[in-house]
């Protein structure tokens, strides 16, 4: 990529990159979720646009949201990884500093005996959960000089992220990971990290304390204890303003963490497109995201994946393409075949729009199989910032 | 491959791998190989799998047998190099141990003057070559404490095994490769292989004693020197109880190298079904070799080629499907185009059954340009265990 880097000049055209979560599919009555659905707009488009899939990580990898979108943003996912924690505290919508601790954590039950008897508490409430937080948050609002935030998640689960001079990452989890054994202390795995896993056992014990005469949730179990990797900046990189729109906080988060400016939106894709109406001639390049689909994969719901890519189709393309971007992108951080009930390592669908493609007039469809057949062939996905910025005309010749 | 590696898990599917040696092809009359046999039952497969072509090494690059099955393996063939010494040993059918030291060798024709006068001695008959290699076994079972073993190949070919302590490669060639040279010394190329060359002298000497006296077999030149290179295992790599079922020795050999568990079968591929059926439920993963197709490619025999594609189609390919495989793969480990008449560069026909694909029902045919149209695209033979490995449900999510 440091090629790229080395070519990107600081006029151009205007991007959209719009990721559908888990766009791609596997068959059910040999049609995917995109080949089923209805999409006369996409079909139109892709007869005006070039096509191909995307290998999100690596032949055979399924990923993660973190490391697919990094990969759609130009990073290579093996070398910058995003930590577990960092990710829980996006996700939740926590703003998180580039110094900052961030670690999932669980309400247990310890026996008596300080062993875990329920590493979730008996799945105690979201309500209970949130009041519980609440009451850490009141009491442990710090340890030594390190700030403390407590943000409740669903059930049993919440987010803990420390701020604070020298706390750095490095240290093991307190969570045993199974019913019988007793939590462990954090140690240092880098004698930098020495103040981070003192603070951190002193916080669990603190927790122990207050929750310690309650029958179910009388303990804290901490894992993933990650600082948000060193990004290089998307605008020192591609020297793009970039903005990013995504009603779900962990995908503003990711976009964040590479540097972009979060838009504020709503919860709706409709409110995904009036945002970026908005804000239209304000930014080089957005990144928008369209996260339903994915769910419904992950819940094993063809139709319902089906019918949201009927709705992508009908209300929210028609917008995107009135507003005139030069290059306009469309594709998926990853597959999430409804069959297969989860992320998955097939390839994904690509659909490059600008007025130097080679459109595929002949095939005039959007979807696995039609894609295989698209003249943009296999690409990475960590390459397709690259094309994004050629047909937006943003890249320098190399060489004379 | 370590990203690979770091994803395995233990439990999945269970996988074939059925290579058909040098299966690729280049048109006669516009057909290939394949595409001229009549392929019925793999036509009908292509429709329930995806398609696509595999590079064996690199893009122009013809491949080895030794090096085209490590990459089918998994193994970067350019890294993990089988000495040439290392495959005729194999391919002789002799186990071999890590450490031992592998010659190609061949009995030569020597003038009084001690030099070659016919590098393959008038190429004597496999018969007198038998012969030749008792007579020498016999004698020279040893040299120093380094045991000898002399096992008979073709005409004047024969292979020699040094198994002994601190036998290491890195020496010399005795084979001057052209006529009217004396033989050379062999000479360490490292400290370490000073015993190596010592031995070998020695043994080329004493073999010169006990054949001086004869008009043609008169003397012994060694070449392709080497041991068996250090592979992590199969088992190690990938969590899987792999078997192989080959007829030819020389891929028994490799599969062996990289720690497969050979099986004992017979000399046709009816043999080869026979093995596989009775070890069924014992390993995870089948690698199936069958040989014939690459000789007739060899001898540029384009007709007995199709013959033999064909007998698989209707003999071979209804046995392994109805055993029932999670992931089933077919391919080559190269091309073999028999208007070449003999290996070649060109991509591999690559097909992929599982029911996580995404089906090739308008294709609908096997062959090397509709894998072209495959939507699996160009794939490094070298990747292709990720993806096996992948539609078995054997590895896991990377990142969250």
């Amino acid at each position: 990529m440091q090629l790229i880097e080395s070519l990107v000049s600081e006029k151009g055209g205007r991007i959209l990159l719009a990721v559908l979560d888990g766009l791609g599919g596997v068959p059910r009555h040999n049609r995917t979720e995109l080949e089923a659905a209805w999409t006369p707009n996409l079909n139109r488009l892709a007869a005006r646009s070039s096509l191909g899939l995307t290998v999100p990580i690596e032949v055979g990898v399924t990923p993660g949201s973190g490391p697919a979108h990094l990969a759609l943003f130009g990073y290579d996912p093996t070398v910058y990884q995003v930590g577990r924690g960092v990710l829980e505290a996006l996700g939740i919508g926590v703003e998180i500093r580039p110094t900052d601790l961030c670690a999932r954590a669980n309400f247990a039950t310890l026996g008596a005996d300080g062993t875990v008897v329920d590493r979730r508490a008996g799945r105690i409430t979201t309500k209970l959960c949130t009041e519980l937080c609440d009451l850490l948050q009141e009491k442990v609002s710090a340890v030594e000089d390190v700030e403390v935030i407590i943000r409740p998640g669903k059930e049993h689960r919440f987010v803990v992220v420390f701020r604070g001079e020298g706390i750095l990452d490095g240290i093991t989890e307190t969570d045993p990971l199974h019913a019988g054994l007793a939590p462990k202390k954090a140690t240092a795995l880098r004698p930098e990290a020495t103040k981070a896993a003192r603070v951190v056992n002193q916080f669990v014990s603190q927790c122990r304390d207050l929750l310690g005469d309650r029958q179910r949730a009388n303990g804290v179990l901490l894992r993933g204890l990650a600082q948000p990797p060193e990004l290089p900046g998307f605008r020192q990189r591609f020297r793009l303003d970039a903005a990013a729109i995504a009603a779900y906080p962990m995908y503003r988060g990711i976009a964040q963490l590479v540097g972009m400016t979060v838009l504020e939106t709503g919860t709706s894709w409709a409110d995904e497109a009036v945002t970026l109406k908005e804000h239209f001639s304000e930014f080089d390049f957005f990144y928008l995201h369209f996260k339903e689909l994915d769910k419904a994969g992950e819940d094993g719901d063809f139709d319902t994946k089906v019918e949201l890519i009927e709705q992508f189709d009908e209300e929210v393309l028609p917008l995107l393409l009135e507003l005139g971007f030069d290059v306009l992108c469309i594709t998926g951080d990853h597959s999430t075949p409804a069959v297969l009930k989860g992320h998955s390592w097939h390839s994904v669908p690509l659909l490059l729009h600008s007025r130097y493609v080679r459109p595929q007039v002949q095939i005039g469809e959007f979807g696995e199989r039609a894609c295989a057949r698209g003249n943009l062939g296999y690409v990475r996905a960590e390459q397709i910032m690259n094309t994004l910025l050629a047909h937006a005309l943003r890249l320098e010749k190399f060489g004379a």
